[in-house]
């Protein structure tokens, strides 16, 4: 954690994105190491957690973190969380809240609050269309016999 | 969004990952697509949204997607929905929804209900720690006046 940490304060010193940091642990080693980098590579989903689990997955050669632990220096906001339960690391150690990182202005409890709203109620307008045509995608993969499952 | 479901049955014919095609539209035009490339590229962030935005942020040389609509041929996973309000678009079109996912295995509601719950409570061990260490980056944030903020 106080890796994470490290890169955490090194991030804001160096203008590279926001004040976040998280390693990916393996048998007691760093396996990857991310910061928030989303201003300084136009990438909005370039959060220290995402970063960090695509360097793990690359180091490791799978899209799974079987058997590591993510360490990360705030609680993850709704898409870093979605991003470590898709991966799969056995266990998450985070150190500042959301309500910290809502003190210095990054309100991810918002997306929180949209997420549990009925989408009818969501702030950002959000519309069904064309369902009857897109299944026909979901019909091929559950017919398909040899697709890759995660 | 007859483009991202062709996406999406094109992924499922080429082997290339689940059934999921994305697209973002600024005025009228098609600027960039994505699909669903967690097992062909060992990334369990390139969910067909994700890969959709970061293509469409390096596009316009922003972190935001402002005027912009993204369509999607599935309601959007907590991740990805995260990553979509992160790029603020002004509007999201799907097609398929969760409900449809989880009938073929890819379970969303999973990972929308533990969100929902204390993290004591969540499935995936999870634990704080050395917050006053961490906020320490918090706070040289609160001070830099030469940040940018998103």
């Amino acid at each position: 954690m106080r890796e994470a940490i490290r890169l955490s304060i090194e991030n804001v010193e160096s203008g590279n994105g926001g004040p976040f940091g998280a390693v990916v642990v393996k048998d007691g080693k760093i396996i990857a190491r991310g910061t928030n980098q989303v201003t300084s590579t136009n990438d909005p989903t370039a959060h220290a957690e995402v970063v960090a689990i695509r360097k793990a997955c690359e180091v490791l050669g799978s899209f799974q973190l079987d058997g590591c632990e993510i360490y990360t220096s705030c609680e993850p906001c709704p898409m870093c969380l979605g991003a470590i339960y898709w991966a799969r690391p056995d266990k998450i150690y985070y150190a500042n809240t959301k309500t910290d990182a809502a003190e210095i202005d990054f309100d991810d409890q918002f997306i929180y609050e949209e997420l549990d709203r009925p989408i009818s109620e969501r702030k950002l307008f959000t519309e069904q269309m064309l369902r009857d045509e897109a299944l026909i995608a979901f019909k091929k993969w559950a017919e398909s016999s040899d697709k890759i499952e995660y």
